[in-house]
């Protein structure tokens, strides 16, 4: 089942269309974000809206709702749905560009069934792999739908799960996913402003700081990799989930690492907090 | 007037909307390429049709149509216009991305009047302003619509037309347009590869090499644009347009240059010839 919030309307999402003249369509303006539902409750919803409307307004947007606006329809949404729920929400240039603000942006809220979204138990208990690429992410300061470069990358390769920014050997992100790396029992992640900034990825550095784990927030370097005792990467989606391969280079010993998964556990608990609340 | 040819229809553009879930709205997945009519005939179509195919196969677009049947219905829908016409092919991604490949592709062709697209007489009399982006475009091998980081990085400028891409003060071209420097009676441009390949960037190198210019294919430097006598930049919308000012750099002696009035002339000339053979 699934669900589109486009004008004022809740629809079937295969009812949903944009003109071509979109500059979505022509030239890949856009901004998104992702948030889920736990037990039919939205989860970080503040957070996700909040990202939604900077990363909008950072593009020269326009008149988009407010977040309470927003919210209600979010909450409205997810009422409609009948199990837990991927709500994407997006906001188009529109069709007038006006030398690079846009004055008539278009929003559109996707309702979708988060099960069939969900990755295989074997990303969690044996890690995933990761391609890297020689470029950043094109602006860490908006989540832009921006993808092209990296699903093209990405090439057929079933072997990997997503890329990994890492110009210069300096690692950032992953495609849809923040990046970790423990290294002598550290934990080491990219600082905000060089990367998106991600929700879980602030949940992850919380849980890791209150667990008494030394955080530095430097970006790794490729080379960090070898000496690495595991990797990890998080998203609303992914929650928390081992990297033991990038590229050729195995990390640790190649399966997931305790670090990774004692966080795993702290953040299946706040999830499971948040359910009961 | 406004053409939209889809799924086998020539309609009025307005009538034609693609479905919320195509990857071109969601992912900014999708290459496109621009071909005008100059006397009613399609110019330079088979280069243009020709790298809108390599596009769209390079980014794993499966099962476009081929270039005869696309040159069928670039010559049917210009016959279906009134006036001059701007060709615009678009290639989506559709709805299904199968690890970076995407079998199930979207075309559809724009077909609008020119005369409201071009540009004032002033921008070639007194020539256009650049801003820099310290960034290289996403990918020199495909033209695709990846044009959130330029469009937003104009911001509402109006004082300059476009960016120039030039990572590390390296210039590479600019948001939709080739770029050339004339230094010590020189032409000098980034080569292909570096750049997407310019079809009147070709057209340009080769109108001055027949004129006895000599021709650099290097990737000009910023701190170079202080010693040049003249810059432009070339599309096949603006053609040869020159360059006066980049950031607060004036360029040369920030009026037009000879060497860019030459080559626009003979450029003209050339479309002349094409109207009437």
């Amino acid at each position: 089942m699934a669900l589109c919030y486009y004008k004022g309307a809740f629809l079937p999402r295969e009812e949903v269309f944009l003109p071509v003249t979109d500059l979505s369509i022509q030239r890949g303006i856009g901004v998104f974000d992702s948030l889920r539902t736990y037990g039919k409750k939205p989860f970080a919803s503040t957070e996700h809206l909040q990202r939604f409307i900077d990363s909008a307004e950072a593009s020269g947007f326009r008149g988009l709702s407010s977040r309470e606006e927003m919210d209600g329809i979010v909450r409205e949404g997810v009422r409609r749905m009948d199990e837990d729920v991927l709500v994407r929400l997006y906001c188009t240039g529109g069709d007038v560009n006006r030398h690079g603000l846009f004055p008539e942006p278009r929003l559109f809220i996707l309702f979708e069934s988060i099960a069939p979204k969900l990755f295989p138990a074997s990303c969690y208990s044996e890690g995933v792999a990761l391609f890297s690429m020689d470029c950043p992410r094109p602006n860490p300061l908006i989540k832009s739908i921006d993808y092209m470069l990296p699903y093209v990358a990405k090439g057929g390769r079933t072997e990997y799960l997503e890329g990994l920014y890492a110009p210069g050997g300096i690692i950032g992100e992953a495609t849809s996913s923040s990046f970790f790396i423990g290294l002598q029992g550290k934990l080491i992640t990219a600082p905000e402003g060089e990367v998106l900034a991600g929700v879980t990825r602030k949940f992850v550095l919380e849980l890791a700081r209150q667990a008494g784990v030394t955080v530095e927030e430097r970006a790794p370097r490729m080379e960090e990799l070898e000496a690495a005792e595991e990797a990890f990467i998080s998203s609303t989606l992914k929650e928390i989930m081992p990297v033991v391969k990038v590229d050729s280079q195995k990390v640790g010993n190649g399966r997931p690492g305790a670090l990774t998964q004692h966080l795993r556990r702290l953040y299946l608990q706040k999830v499971e907090a948040f359910i009961r609340e």
